[in-house]
């Protein structure tokens, strides 16, 4: 740690391994035409003097420009997934040198139909795109595509959640089971084991609940099995698009439930329930939320909101970009499965992870 | 966000501006003897352009090696300062390429001299660092040296605190009072308002109880007093280095007091209370504790310590030392005050804070 580091130039490799720089530099570069045995006198002196190539230098020198595409679900201004965007956006701009695009597809997040057409235009975009980020929300329409990018060897990456079945370059999400049952434990500490606990969940028309929410919902079940709780669940059906529907459906179920202490939401609207329990005044019900929306972290604030568990939306997208430039331009491994951190937010630490750049 | 990025020429902004590429490179890095007309004219036409110049490049170009030095207190194997030192070394990896060395000096930490020391043989090396990260953890002294620094136009980095009167080029770490606070929410809610609490802290023998220390417990009694808390405190001191002295002291204050419900510990040492408590088979008392040492998430992961709370010593050390790789290299403003996360982990959380490779 403490020497000043000394350039080793490939006419000194050369030199040692008793061949022209040229040799040396098809096989730093594995062009081939180098006889076995060159090859291994060379890698074995690569290897005695730890030789690092410099891929910043000869990718800045290549003209191959890199188009990486992003298909993810529409971005509601202050919504999820517009931090998705942002992620993706940062890493286009900090990769900018070394030539790299980041071409983004939208799809409708309620419909399968919207993703498998997203997919097709970007694989039938000319040129070829070099790898794929995708949100993979419906398991079977996902499967067709990364069959299909396999077979054309398009590396692909996961964010938000994963197929298991598939063999993606990497995946960059939640571990979502363990973040409901940790938003269980968030909740009964300041619940009572015995109190009445409301859950909300979105009314979904095609049966298609997102892989993420039914898996924090099992976590949570999990949590409150395993610790023999005897809370009483009621449940609370929200329509996406009528507020006014949500207002009387929540009005109905406090009314017949006075007895309700807590509430928890497992998609990433914890703001619709959090502000009918402001504008009613119901303060003695504690509510856990998910995802570190602007409209979720108002919440929060002023402590509506007990506790907000996020995941890093913007560094899953972030890294998941970076993962192709790692693989292509700066030829390092990728581990492949990357749970992100289940950040607990409260009142007291939000404003330093607002505050993160990163 | 969707177009190919189009490289531009510095003879292209020539040929626009009427001048040579000579010219353009001269304002480009700002090397003089350029009319101001001129000089208006190319950067006009270098903001229209949205130009960027190409740091990288100029960056591996260029033979300059630069040196930066930090000052920490001793690696204890498993030890707060090791995982600071791990994010030294991780940023110098990184910038390998762009010849930076960091030379890491050490010093004792409860011996205020012994950090003159360290400080004393940065400033007399040759050649002199070009820049200085340092931990200061002791005000008086670090007052002197900053002013030295200053004096000589070294740009330094505080991490883990900051001397508020000073003027580093940035400052990586947590809000000490904040942490300090949130600790206590933590710990009550799990613990009843009116349980009696113990908190620990280590015999200080030059009474130089470190300045986070110190706004951890301001942080905490301020949780109590604000919220009307009937608690009662009792507190106990421990030994740096005699763990005999410690049980003893420990077994004595839990018989006297063993309405103990709760305790708290603000140095990163929660180890050595929590030790005790498991071997004690003390299962009533809640627990909290700071920072993300093995030794303390083996009692997190068995639940000795309910919550741990951690400011990721690692990134601090990573991001002070790119802080001067963006000032000197990349050329880009680096903000000043940089509070990190205060992160809350549980047993059901910590495995996705240690799997982080950031």
């Amino acid at each position: 740690m403490n020497s000043i580091p000394q350039k080793i130039k490939i006419k000194d490799i050369a030199e040692k391994a008793g061949v022209s720089a040229g040799t040396v530099d098809r096989v730093l570069h594995d062009r081939g035409n180098v006889s076995d045995e060159t090859k291994r006198k060379i890698q074995a002196i690569l290897n005695e003097i730890n030789y690092r190539p410099n891929h910043y230098a000869s990718a800045l020198a290549s003209k191959k420009v890199f188009v990486f595409c992003a298909v993810i679900p529409n971005c509601e201004p202050g919504g999820y997934w517009e931090l998705v965007e942002q992620g993706l956006l940062r890493a286009e701009q900090e990769l900018y040198d070394f030539k790299v695009v980041v071409k983004v597809y939208h799809f409708d997040q309620y419909s399968p139909d919207s993703f498998a057409e997203a997919m097709e235009a970007v694989l039938q975009q000319t040129p070829v795109p070099d790898a794929v980020l995708l949100a993979p929300l419906y398991k079977p329409k996902t499967m067709i595509y990364t069959k299909k990018m396999e077979e054309r060897e398009i590396p692909y990456v996961f964010i938000d959640s994963r197929v298991e079945e598939a063999n993606p370059l990497a995946f960059y999400g939640q571990d979502s089971l363990q973040s409901g049952y940790l938003g269980a434990k968030l909740l009964f500490s300041q619940c009572s084991d015995t109190d009445k606990i409301a859950i909300f969940s979105f009314f979904d028309p095609g049966q298609t609940l997102s892989n993420q929410i039914a898996l924090r919902m099992d976590g949570f079940k999990s949590y409150v099995s395993k610790n023999n709780l005897s809370c009483k669940i009621v449940r609370g059906t929200l329509s996406a698009n009528d507020q006014e529907e949500n207002v009387s459906m929540m009005k109905k179920l406090f009314k017949e439930n006075p007895d309700i202490k807590g509430a928890a939401i497992f998609s990433s609207r914890a703001y619709v329930v959090a502000g009918f329990l402001e504008k009613y005044k119901l303060n003695h019900v504690t509510m856990i939320g998910y995802d570190l929306l602007e409209k979720n972290v108002k919440y929060l604030k002023n402590n509506t909101i007990s506790y907000l568990i996020a995941q890093r939306p913007e560094e899953q997208a972030y890294k998941g970009i970076k993962a192709f430039s790692e693989h292509f331009i700066f030829k390092k491994n990728v581990p492949q499965i990357n749970y992100m951190p289940i950040d607990i937010l409260t009142q007291e630490n939000i404003k330093f992870y607002l505050e993160q750049s990163q």
